[in-house]
């Protein structure tokens, strides 16, 4: 754990979230800045700057978790698709530098573009959309 | 292999390609309607719609292989960053489908938005790239 990191508080719970799903190396939750309605972010629980520092053992659960979650937005919440999205780098919009994937349901004819403008999600609306993932 | 699938050719060599890595369940070619400069796509051999349907070790060969070539992008190429993205469903703006992982390589205010509009890139530059990144 990294001081200071925020999504090494989410790992250890100092920090509130809301999980969705786990495994032994990483944990995902809802993006509080959704791009579209079900936005999840999936972290290694070990700390690492970006993917390219993450362990292979840790990259692999994070994509394993990632790859089931994007068959669960499609299903669960009627998606049309999804993109699973790493950033590495400011320059390549990383804002938080705890190695994390992205994964974003897409709507037919949703306006996502990227990179999208942070903006704050409605949190009600979060928290139900996280029980329909659960 | 599937008929009529470019990558699945691709993999097969009866279509051409750049291929700049590979290992035993993925391979790496250059984009020839490149985002930027190095832009590789990163496809299991086996041949899968897309992400959800990949064996997961289909799947971790990709990103394994992905990850070393965002290193190498930003070592060789004097990258600033680099994205990775995977495009599920025409609405997620998929376009091939055969599973694959983008490597993009950014560079600091390069125009990148997603999505880009695919065109064709200059041959013998991304001939030269792809000798960079050998
Ligand atoms: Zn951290
Ligand atoms: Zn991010
Ligand atoms: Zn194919
Ligand atoms: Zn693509």
């Amino acid at each position: 754990m990294t001081e200071n990191c925020l999504f090494c508080g989410i790992v250890a719970g100092t920090i509130p979230s809301q999980q969705v799903a786990s495994n032994e190396r990483a944990i995902a939750f809802m993006d509080i800045n959704p791009a579209t309605r079900g936005h999840l972010l999936v972290v290694p629980r070990e700390h690492a700057t970006d993917l390219r520092e993450s362990a292979p053992e840790d990259l692999i659960a994070a994509t394993l978790l990632a790859q089931s979650l994007v068959g669960r937005v499609i299903e669960r919440l009627d998606a049309d698709g999804a993109n699973l999205l790493s950033c590495i780098g400011a320059d390549a919009w990383q804002s938080v530098f705890h190695t994390h994937l992205h994964v974003i349901p897409r709507y037919k004819d949703d306006p996502l573009r990227l990179p999208w403008h942070p903006t704050s999600g409605d949190a009600d609306a979060i928290t139900a959309t996280a029980a329909e993932l659960r």
